[in-house]
């Protein structure tokens, strides 16, 4: 398993996180008490520095946080304050944090030198403090790695057969291949499916022109728009955005985050909704409605995906022209890895 | 877990295996998968040679399987014919296919050489296309080592406890050895049981010899026919058949396969039944009764029996003279597995 | 997990042994079969020689015990007296045999050399043979190695935190420190809550002096007595046992044992109740159903820092002040265990 520590990973939907309720949650394996209390986050390794008592079973006091399993008080920067019948606190005593912030509606947590963590490299998610879109939100949890689960969203040809029966992607949308840019923390994606009556399950009797951009981030965060519009537009605007109000039905943006929570376990979040312009509530309903069956069914190729891998003594894969990709993004985490390995070596 | 890889191993009843429907499949650890379009059976390795996908979550279309998470195509010989969005196909690109035939109701999967694989081989049961057996048939997934179950079928002495309730042996069926004859891929049992009652819960007033006589034949399949007389028979017979128009009650055979799926579990086929001429309807349905309640007493006694092993830091056992069906198999077990290992390093 | 073997351990409640009906356990990750026929009471290795078949799924015949697979014979020693089919008998053959005691209302096993199993050294718990207790009793099981309840045990500042809900001990007790003395085979436990209301749930209006001493003996043994008296009294009586006459409410015995079945799972057993003169049935249930919420509570915590050591590369701990009797508890063990590990190697 081969991830960027030097990244911000989705943690949880805020909406999620109540204040004053310590929660529980992992990434990269490491057991992780995310609290909010008095206005402000804090992200602990979740175990006490007593007896490794997990924290997220504390309570908040104030902008502090009690261990109840003996009562061990921590203030929010991880120092101890009190040690119930003890006097003396040693001083250098502190929980490790992490670095945490809040935007586009996630709980984002810096895995690695906590130096580096600039929120400048917080992908530009849409989240639901964003006027422009109506969202609905959700999560799922894999028994499969994450690395499984960026392959899969870095490789839309899959929509034509494990799809074939929600999005109703068709055979056609296999056989185009999308323009690829690599970027500097990732890879965008830009294609139009040219002349078409749309995917199976939302037909339209004119020939329309599907548009869809989206960029896949470190560590593992997809932001996509996406519309139909009427046949020629794809020839008209080449790769740069259409203009929305020609759009026929709803522009969406979807943003989705896998975050590795364990050796072979993955957390999945995931919006998706349209332009408060170009659809209303019931679309959005629609759309949740729709990814729910869909995520279902990557969830169940994916799983079994990982079964088998883990079956198999020297897993061998025969890429094809539609991992570009995967490869081009995978590469990328395989080069910052290394580099980040280095460095720590050399530290 | 040391097993004879050049032997057909039932993978499935054959009634079980729904045309354009692929079946998922385990033999000896290997994820297989099965499936019969347009008349033709064939076995594969479970995974995509794309990403490792299971193509058991494939689709059948005529003679072909296609992988349903990126669409590859597959021949019913194993070779891509297709890569959606790619012209050029790697010629060498071939899945690896099991030799693999319909006999007997069964589905068997030759795990070995495919050089070697003859049809001759397949152990001579009795299917539900036999018009002289009305069979009932099931199958038991197992918690533990093929071998232990094996052991089982190979000491019949176990049915005067193990089955002290249900087929009701009493101990004097212990107490008795049957005669055994080694065979070049497998074991003989006869048995006369001379001069009872019955079995517990089949009591007859008069007084029987009860015959059975079974093959326990490579790599684990068991064939079985029994049936009461009256007293004397035996000694006028010996072992040879006894004639079935003197039967007392029902003629029945019984086909059993045990199925090494992974290091520590397996699949129990069975069927059993009357002899048309010395039996019906309601007898066949009695004994899968009957058959139901004590396959569930020796799950119940080998899975035990395997957790005490694993939790066994270095386990022994202590031979009886009841041992020695066990002890031929396992030693021809053996035999043949250090065969296949030296011809495999001389190659 | 260092454990001494050379204990008592408790492996049931006499309540739950059945006459003739042997009885699966498991101490120190060894099966054993506990058993008990015609007023014997014997503990076996719980795996037939034949086959490592469990002996508890055996039938009691007399004061023998007969496997259930082939039907192996054993009598009350371990000794093999019949062999269905076979007329010899190795003599040698025996089932290693455990040193059991029935006291206390406890069933007791010695899991070290044969040649010391002295029962003197079975702790003096007060079983429901004693007549001055009412006694209620129960047992929970652990997903967590037995030495996370053994320093449960060991230090009830968790009393103010864990269980702030259900016994409601108020910080106040865990700003305190018992006295604490070393024994021989463990640690002796004493203290004094003075001029307090008494805990949350059962506050008096008058000022009261709560009272509890208690015993942690080896392996895992906690045996307290505890009430409640004016305030006053333990100022009058200092450590010395105050005169139950003047208790105000119930004065109450609870015996409680920690056996370790696996590396990571164990058995607690514990009794509560009140002494006769002090409190009476209505009493006992009330403190049986505040133990089932209050060691539910314990179980949560205990089994969620399992879960994180098993997560901590390189664990460690930060003692603090109420650890005192973890350490010289732990110290014991780890000087016993070493001095027997020394006496194995020299034999």
């Amino acid at each position: 398993m081969t991830y960027v520590r030097n990244a911000w990973y989705v943690a949880a939907w805020a909406q999620d996180l109540e204040p004053d309720r310590p929660m529980a949650i992992s990434i990269l394996n490491e057991p992780i008490v995310l609290w909010s209390a008095e206005d402000r986050l804090v992200a602990f390794e979740d175990r006490c520095l007593h007896r490794l008592a997990p924290l997220s079973l504390g309570r908040c006091e104030g902008a502090r946080l009690r261990c109840m399993y003996h009562g061990l008080l921590f203030d929010a920067d991880g120092a101890v304050v009190q040690i119930p019948g003890q006097d003396m606190i040693p001083p250098q005593a502190r929980l490790r944090s992490y670095p945490v912030e809040l935007r586009h509606s996630w709980v984002w947590i810096w895995m690695g030198d906590p130096a580096r963590a600039d929120p400048a490299l917080i992908p530009p998610a849409v989240g639901f403090d964003n006027p422009d879109y109506i969202l609905g939100r959700g999560f799922l949890d894999y028994a499969a790695e994450a690395r499984l689960i960026n392959d899969n969203l870095l490789d839309f040809s899959h929509l034509s057969y494990v799809h074939a029966e929600s999005f109703g992607a068709g055979p056609e949308f296999a056989d185009e291949r999308p323009r690829l840019t690599p970027l500097e923390r990732g890879v965008r994606f830009e294609r139009w499916v040219v002349g078409t009556h749309g995917p199976g399950r939302r037909k339209s009797d004119a020939l329309i022109d599907s548009w869809q951009t989206y960029d896949f981030l470190l560590p593992g965060i997809l932001l996509m728009w996406s519309g139909s519009f009427v046949a020629g537009t794809a020839e008209r605007c080449g790769f740069a955005q259409p203009d929305y109000a020609e759009a026929i039905g709803a522009v969406t943006f979807t943003s989705q985050a896998v975050t590795p929570t364990g050796d072979r376990t993955a957390r999945y979040f995931f919006s998706w909704g349209p332009h408060r312009d170009h659809g209303d509530e019931a679309i959005r309903d629609m759309l949740m409605t729709l990814a729910d069956r869909a995520f279902a069914e990557d969830k169940v190729m994916i799983e079994a995906q990982q079964r088998v891998i883990d079956r198999t003594p020297s897993p061998r894969i025969m890429p094809t022209v539609h991992d570009r990709g995967v490869t081009l993004f995978n590469r990328l985490v395989e080069r910052l890895a290394r580099a980040e390995a280095g460095e720590a070596e050399a530290a």
